[in-house]
Parts: structure tokens; sequence; C-alpha cells
């Protein structure tokens, strides 16, 4: 631009990068735009020369980013054919792994015992004296320090669990087939609101209630599935995004007709009546019972969209409370993981953003399966908890779509016009558009045992998907050019 | 204007009535806003100026229409107070009215047998069987146009029935109290889909299910409401408006809701096993159960609103199949009537427009009370029934609130951020508005005992609020002009 062109026509300007230029042109007189812009990878320029390599390229079939293309196509395809079905509850979850011994299952990506956060280490303390293998939480916390008790991720064994994550080989675990695939996935079950192991409180009223859960809903549960083929967990999540659920941190819909389902079901089984009484009532009463079932069946799901080749779906999102790590499906069983964010959110009376824990919990594996975040113009009553309008909610639904592979014609958000869920996070497009997964999350206290203390919303952080793409690169043999 | 100002100036022109002279303002090179006025009461003077009179005025407390405003506060305070609770079942309608003998109730206004549609004819038919006081069909026309048995408007007993709205003695009945102000509705039950009597079916297989509904299903809900102190309706209405509900035509979430509490309570109670079995199953497998409970519900909301002096407010809008009439509650147990419009919709496959008998059913009291078309932003489902959008559903609620005296804020439409439903449709508001309450709704055929043929929307005749607007000035002895 020369001197004699600002003078003699009128100032147009389209400005990239520093937004304080747009201020000296509009002094000027002149109209400007400022490009929402900015370097791929924030300006590291080997991640951006990878992402040019992966990114699909429809003239030529062989090139990286078009094999990406069909590996994700074929991941959607797994996501959006799947059926989990509900089919059994596992008494024990040592009758599903005979060989897990003194272990216990957590939340999230690999994590040792003194660097969890509180409400995990709580909740392992908790695990040892619901299992009898200490006396009292000292004695548990000396066996976990020690390492006399074996420490592994809820992932590796086909399981997830909201918050703390802790499987224990003496708790019930719902059993959940994808009858289009074959695997099987599972979970532990909601232990209700108020104090409960999840949120760390290991006290006897959490222990009774996990043993309640053992003996009494278990059972009840597993007579009821024993008198049909199985309630359809995904038909349950569809309906409930038809009834204002995103189906992660607001269940009441799918609550609801899991009830329906179950309360049907049990009337036909031989389950003892006072324990029958006491599910029915224990479900009616905890509008999040579906939680967990809402896991394991996206669980269920993206395990069969996981190990395609070249795929560059993301498959878990799971926060251990310290880290949040994802897995994608061409990358075998690595983690890539980056430091959990603060969850935004609202807070219970009496509580503060200073008393949350870093986002926790496997939970967003129902994000990665095109709930929780994906779906909030599902659920404007959540949206409403960080001071939101409708607006915002399918706002949020609207990023998660610009940075998935497709949408899913099964899972209808009526605020979006009937449009489907987004479904299958794309690595590349999240390093591409900066936008990082939308989480719906429950808050936990940082202190072991003090409980929920709000609800919000978080994103899972952008170093976890710019070493997946860095992984995928290499994995793809894409090398960088020699300098010049 | 002259012809020098056209000539000399930009045109810029609002119109008012006929819009074909926005044409030749715009051919002339002018900008033209059409106003969308037409005069009020479609330009009966008459009309017009009763309705000047019966408006508000801020400055004169005593004008008539300062005491309107006043009494139409108290009628919606009355309706946003009500508490509904479902308290019992009557095990038959002659426990609660023993005076009945061989009367039949039906929906909407009162009309002769011959002047019925077919559905409510043939329905009126299948309770003479169903009672057996006829034993052929045959039989009990020749009774019914003999004037053998009684005819009555459910209206007049305090109860509702949805579509032809028969009641007959041995029929068991919703019983429920409004506990606010004390007053009690009552309905029928819910015979399910496919042949069903308020069709006008009237097969074996009809009459049947009616029995087992005496037999089974009456007594059943009647021992789990005898563990506890009734159901909130209301609360279940609500929240179901938070789940995709608009609890007239979508039902949904609301009867899973009735399932989940009727459950609880059967777990307690001493019902017995295979009728529970029976019942759990019907209710399930029927999502729309719930619309009698909000038809009754709506009801007793809106009986507690009637019978106020000077008020406007709309108390019952019900169709017999042939007219619509509304009562207002300031006018006694008049009806002002008008033929009803055919509801426009989504046909089952092989039916047609043409099959579709006129609006049918008092289950338009849910539209009086702030549900159905007043809360159709809540139910965006119902409105892809017309082909419509997201954006329709809200304009179908925000219209509602054109014509309505307040918000309810006790029922949140998530559309709407969550602003109150529409609440008492005001006769003045709608006469001045031309806009005409919208009802979503079943469409029945026209012939007896096909059943229901689609759903969609209509709206009430204008005709009905234009006589009560009349009647409303006669009654505040609002004279007309001596002629000048």
């Amino acid at each position: 631009m020369t001197p004699s062109l600002l003078a003699d026509a009128p100032l147009s300007v389209i400005n990239i990068g520093v937004d304080a230029f747009t201020r000296s042109v509009r002094e000027a007189g002149g109209s400007v735009v400022q490009l929402d812009w900015r370097p791929v990878g924030d300006g590291d320029p080997q991640l951006a020369w990878a992402l040019a390599q992966l990114v699909g390229d429809a003239h030529d079939s062989t090139a990286p980013g078009s094999r990406i293309d069909r590996a994700n196509a074929i991941a959607v395809d797994r996501i959006t054919s799947a059926q989990p079905m509900l089919v059994d509850i596992a008494l024990h979850a040592r009758d599903v792994w005979p060989d897990m011994g003194r272990t216990l299952l957590h939340a999230g990506a690999p994590v040792a015992f003194d660097a969890m956060c509180g409400p995990m280490q709580g909740a392992m303390i908790g695990a040892l004296l619901y299992e009898g293998w200490a006396a009292t939480p000292g004695e548990a916390e000396r066996m976990l320090r020690a390492g006399d008790i074996g420490i592994a991720q809820c992932h590796d064994f086909g399981a997830v669990g909201p918050m703390a994550g802790i499987i224990s080989p003496s708790m019930p675990l719902f059993v959940v087939k994808n009858a289009t695939h074959g695997n099987t996935a599972y979970s532990n079950m909601s232990e209700g609101i108020g104090r409960v192991l999840r949120f760390g409180a290991n006290g006897p009223d959490v222990i009774e209630r996990l043993r309640w859960i053992e003996t009494a809903l278990a059972p009840t549960l597993k007579a009821a599935l024993a008198t049909g083929d199985g309630i359809d967990l995904k038909g349950i999540q569809a309906q409930a995004l038809l009834m204002g659920d995103e189906v992660h941190s607001r269940n009441a819909a799918a609550t609801l007709q899991f009830l329906a389902a179950i309360s049907v079901a049990l009337a036909d089984s031989d389950a003892d009546p006072q324990k029958l009484r006491e599910t029915l009532r224990f479900i009616a009463g905890n509008s999040q019972f579906f939680l967990n079932l809402s896991m394991v069946s996206s669980k269920a799901i993206m395990d069969a969209a996981h190990g395609i080749e070249t795929s560059s779906v993301v498959t878990a999102i799971a926060r251990n409370g310290v880290t949040t790590a994802i897995r994608v499906s061409g990358l075998g069983r690595q983690w890539f993981e980056a430091p959990s964010d603060m969850p935004i959110g609202l807070f219970f009376p009496g509580f503060r953003q200073e008393d949350a824990n870093a986002d926790l919990g496997d939970s967003a594996i129902c994000e990665t399966a095109g709930f929780g975040g994906a779906s909030l113009a599902a659920s404007p009553a959540l949206v409403q908890l960080v001071g939101g309008s409708v607006g915002e909610a399918i706002a949020y639904s609207r990023q998660m779509h610009d940075i998935t592979v497709a949408r899913n014609p099964g899972l209808s958000l009526p605020a979006l016009d009937f449009a489907g869920a987004p479904c299958g996070i794309d690595i590349r497009k999240v390093v591409d558009s900066g936008i990082r997964p939308v989480i719906t999350t429950g808050i936990a206290h940082r202190q072991a045992g003090v409980g929920q203390i709000g609800a919000g919303i978080v994103r899972a952080p952008m170093a976890c998907f710019t070493q997946a793409l860095t992984a995928l690169a290499a994995a793809l043999d894409v090398r960088e050019p020699a300098p010049c």
C-alpha cells in the first residue's frame, strides 16, 4: 500500500494477527475486518507442516490425508452402527477378571498413588476398607504408599468409572455388549448423591452404601435383566437427547427411561420384594443414575471404533484428576496427556472455584461418542449452570461439529432442527481450528470426601491433540522437509 | 400528499390495508412498509366499540377495563398457585355421582345424538354395550336416538375426557384435588392406542379393554395411591416441559415420570402381582398415558380460576366434534361456540385431510392452563409433524403470549431461555390481535371406530371470542353510543 492509495480511496482493511492494528484503521475512518485467525499449532512450524501433510487430498487417494479420511469413515460407521445393550450384571468385578487379585482400577491415564489428587486417594483408601484389605484409613494409606496394592486403569480393562472411577474386585459391574461388533464394556454403578466413594469419601456410611449396591441393587438388577434380551442403551440415549438430556451431566430423562424398562422387567422377575422396593426408590431418587450407563454405553461404542489403522478419531478422553488424556483410534493404547484444566461452572452454596479439583473421571468418554458437550444443544438447562442461554448451548454443539468427522443420524438434536449429534472428534480438526473439545462435568472438591461442589464445563487440553498429531505423522512416516 | 411532494423527495410509505398498493410504490422506486393490521372484529363497529370500552385504562380504576384487569390478575394468581394432586381413583363414576343414573358424559358443549360426529356416536354406542344397557350396536343406537339415555357434558360434572370424551357410570376416574383451592376434578383413563372407544370404536376388543381398565388398571393404581399423599401432577407437567413435552399432544416424558412415581408406590402396595405387571406394561407401552392426567390437572387448575366476576380469562376450550366452545371466568356456565376448524397436520399412511373429523375433545383444557399450543416452544418434535422447525414452535408460543395475561413462572420453556409458559387467555386480546389460540391435537377419522389418523395443529374459532366479548360488554353494562 502506498501513501497515495491511502489518501485517494476509502480504506477497507482485513487484518490478520495483532488486533491493535484495527484501531488505527478505524481512527483513520477506514472500515476493518479482524480475521479470527491464529497460526496452526500456536505457531509451531513442524506441527503446521505435519498437519498439512495429514489433511485429506481428494486428488491423491494414496496421500496420508486420504488414507486417514478413509479410516475415519470406517470409525464413524462403527460409531453410528454400534448397538450397546445392557445384558447382565456381574455381581463382582473379579468374576469378570479372575486374575485381578488385589488390583484397583481408576479413572484416566496411569498415575502413581503419591501423585493422585485428593478425591482419588480418598477413594482408593475407601476401596481397601470396603474390600477388608485394611482395617483403618491409615493402614490403607500405608499399604497404598508401600505399593502393596496393584493399580491399573479402567480403560485397559474395557471399563469406565465416573470421577475417581475406582473399581475394586468385589464391586458389581454393568455388562454391556455391543451387539453389532461383539465387544463388551463394563462400569461400576452409581452410588447416588451425597458422601460417595467416587468423590473420595470413605467413611462407614460410604462403605455401607457400597455393600448395599453389592448385595441389593446388583442382584435385583440382575434378576430383572434375566427376564429379557437386554436393555437398548443407545435407544435410551437417543430418546434422552429429545428430552433435555445431553446424557453426561444431565441424565434425568434417561434415568426415567431406564427406570421404566427395569420396573417392567422387575415385575416379571423373582427379585426379593424388599430389595426391589429399595432398588426402585434408589433409582427414582437419583436423576444421574443413568450416567454410569451412558458412560459404559459410550465405551462399548467407542471401543468398536478403536484400532483402525491411520484413523485420527479420538476414541477416549479420560481424566485422572491431574492429567487429561486421549486415545486415538489409529494409535493403539498410547495415552496423549497434559495437565487437566479447571472446570468453570456453578458452585453449590459455600464453595468456590478455588475449592475445585482439576477435571476428573472417565465420563468424557460420553463426549467422544457424541454426547455431553457435543450435544449441549439438547440441554439448555445445563448451560444455565454457567450463566448461558439456549444460544450458547447451540454454539457449543456447533463448535463440536467443526472438529468432528460427521453427524450421527441416529442422535437428533431438536434445537438444531433435529440435525445429528457431532460424531468422531478428529485430532486434525482440533489442531487446525484451535477448538478444544468441550466437556460437561461435575466438579469435585479437591479434598477427599467433601464430594461434588458444582457442575460446569471444561475443555480438553490442546497439548493432547498436538502430541497425538505428531505421533500420527510419525506413524504415517510423514517426514519433515530438509532445511532450505 | 401532493404531486410535487411525490416528485421531489424519496418516497417512504407505510401502507395500512390492501397490500396491492405496496407494489405500485415499489415500482415507483419508493420504500414501503406494509403494516400487518386489520380492523378489530373483522370490521364490526359494535364489536370494536365494545372492545375499546373493555380495554384497561390505568388512569381510571373504575373503568370496565380496569375492573377486568384486576379480575384477570386474580384469575392468573389462581392458575399459578394451583396444586393439582392425583389423590385417588374412583373405581366407578357412579361412586362420585350417585345420581347420574343412565347418563353418558361427552366432550365439548351440548350436542344432540343425531347431530354428533361419527366418532362420538360410535363411542356412545360402545358405552351402552360396555354398561350392558344394550346387547347390540343396533339396539344401542335405537335407544340413543329415542332419547332413552341421558346425555350431559363432562365439564358440567367437573370432568374432562379426550376425543369423544365419553364417561359412563361404570368407568373408573382419576380424582384430582387442587390442594390450594380445594376444588376437585375428574377424568377417565387412557385406553392406550389402536381401536379405542374415544375414537368411536366399539367392538368386543374395545369393550374388553374398558373392562380391564375397570378391573385391573384402576384398582392397581388405587392401591398405589393409597400408599402416599398423592402425586403432584403440576410438578410432573413442569418437569415435562423441560423434557420435550408440551403435555398435550406429547406426553412421553410426563408418562415416564408418572410411571416412576407409580412404580415406587406399587412396590409398597398390596396390589395384585399379575395386575401390577399388566399395569406397568400398559403404561410403559403408551407414551400418551399421561394425556388424561394432564387434562384433569389442567381442569383442576382452571376451575379454580373460573367464576371471578368480570374476568375475561378463558377457563375452558372444548370441542364436541361439531363445534368448539369456550367458557370465560366472569361469564358463568355459558358456552360460546362456533363450528370447529379442521386440524392441519401429518396423517398416518393411507389417510388424508378429507378423512379427518373436525377438531374434537376436551383436551384443549390443556391450552387454557398454559400447556399444548401455549408451550409448543418446549416441543419441537411436534412442530415437525406439520413440517415446521424449532423457530416455528417458538413462534407459536410467542403468539400465545400475545393473547394471554401473564407468563407462569412455574412453567419454564427452555427454548425461550426459560421464560414462563403463556398463562390466562384473554378474550380481549384474542379479538384485538386477531390471533386465535393454537391447539395441538390428535386427529380422529370422521367415521366411528377407525381411530386416530394423524396429529397436528388447529385454532379455536374467532366467533367464540367475539360472542364472549359481546356478552362481557353486556354483563358490564357497556352500552353503545347513541347514533350520531
